[in-house]
């Protein structure tokens, strides 16, 4: 945790990262994961920390999938650092970083796709169509090739986390998932390489976004009905300055099916997308379930 | 290899099977996964032998899967023989039988689904839409549960086979998949579970499917026009008694794709299925790539 990092062993090819877990494991080591798309900020070494203090050695892949981006989204130009990612990594006690190439996770004939229903549908799902299939490949791959024990993924991509653990559980991937506290940073904003977007003017806008959720989550809690809970975020959101609201949404926290009486009557979870000029932001947060 | 088989352990829940493959793991032995529908005949017991021959233990699961049958098919007649099936994979060297109950294996709630492309297009796919997608699904899923160094299939189900082959490279599941040739009885016929729905009356006109195959192998060889090779063949099947046929159609043999001049030019596989009744035989063979 200082900042001259130690170097850390980089791997590209999947059988190089097997033969690295393969030696911890014959050392007795138990192994973390933490998957990336890289531009890492504090709230992926969060993350990369989370693995650490679960298991003996931590594997971070770096890859920025092309599945999970839609020919007009931001595939081209999502930012790539690698060397600083290597540094930031190391300086979390990550020990291996895998950075894979396109080729090396698609080959020529790739051809198998992976669909995760219940928690994928609607939000996200129905402003990305093709978002969770691209996510759903992706990580059953990197679980698969690394073979870790445990795989820390954040909270911040919570509906992604709740697709990942029901397909990891689906499919039997021997991979404990576990999901990680959103990092923020101290204007409650949800830490996300896609802030680096952002101009002076969108940031204090940006910033308002976790404050909305949170007044709605305490509304939603005492059993406000969601329709007007969700109305009203709305309303506020567009008022704070976003241009557009994709959603803003309670849901069940465990599985992100609806209310359906509309009111909460257990843990929830409110989820909100919206756009600052060609950014798209999401977040959410807790939802306490009512007392009583 | 004696009629006295010892009693072959059972287990049904996935935890069991984790608990067994990694005590053999502990003790150092490979481990070998043979996956089957139960109604077990000599095919299965040398897919266990294939599989012991390449691994220090070999489990068997015993599951008629009914995600891979559509509404019409033969699953609730599907023959199931338990302490049968135990018997003989214990005479074959097996070491364990996993046989899950379908709650054990799509618990409430489960939502997951694999597709695979390539392999997967036409001749099965064109009469039974829905099979591969159920048999990649409770495949990626075995194999997920077993995490054995090798799985065998039989190529008697050789589309399959291509399938599975290619899932599991598109996922990176860490199991080595083997095909291992048809087992046949004296006349040729593929052995199938299903051979036991046939009448005697049938059973005569099964047993010619296998050489109408190998004559149409043998001029397809011989760089004959596929489609004329095709049409004869389908001829002959109904020449021969069979009441219907789905398909008989020569593909290359490495990955199902078609000859796309209309001839051999490389290794193929002829393959087809036909009705007998109420009764769907599938078989297929090589085709020798032309010489020169």
């Amino acid at each position: 945790m200082t900042d001259a990092a130690p170097a850390l062993p980089l791997v590209r090819t999947v059988a190089e990262l097997r033969a690295v877990v393969a030696d911890w494991r014959r050392q007795g080591f138990s192994v973390g994961f933490v998957p990336t798309m890289g531009a890492l900020h504090e709230g992926h070494l969060g993350l990369v920390r989370e693995a650490g203090a679960l298991a003996d050695r931590v594997v971070a892949s770096v890859f920025v999938n092309p599945t999970q981006f839609a020919a007009h989204e931001d595939l081209g130009t999502y930012p790539r650092q690698e060397e600083r990612d290597a540094q930031l990594l190391a300086s979390a006690g990550c020990a291996l970083m895998f950075a894979p190439s396109v080729e090396e996770m698609y080959p020529q004939g790739f051809a198998t796709g992976v669909t995760v229903g219940g928690p994928s549908q609607g939000l996200e799902t129905d402003f990305r169509p093709h978002f969770f299939a691209g996510v759903a490949v992706v990580v059953a791959k990197l679980l698969n090739q690394a073979r870790a024990d445990v795989a820390v993924f954040g909270e911040k991509d919570y509906q992604q986390l709740m697709v990942i653990q029901q397909m990891t559980r689906d499919l039997d991937i021997p991979t404990r998932i576990v999901g990680a506290a959103t990092a923020r940073d101290g204007h409650g904003l949800a830490l996300s390489s896609r802030n680096a977007y952002l101009s002076q003017d969108e940031l204090e806008v940006a910033r308002r976004l976790n404050g909305v959720l949170a007044e709605a989550a305490v509304q939603a809690s005492s059993r406000r009905p969601l329709p007007a809970v969700e109305r009203d975020a709305y309303s506020a959101l567009l008022k704070a300055g976003f241009e557009r609201v994709d959603y803003v949404a309670v849901r069940r926290a465990e599985d992100l099916s609806v209310f359906s009486d509309g009111v909460v009557d257990g843990p929830g979870r409110i989820l909100a997308a919206a756009w600052l000029g060609r950014t798209r932001l999401i977040d959410n947060m807790a939802v306490a379930a009512p007392p009583g």
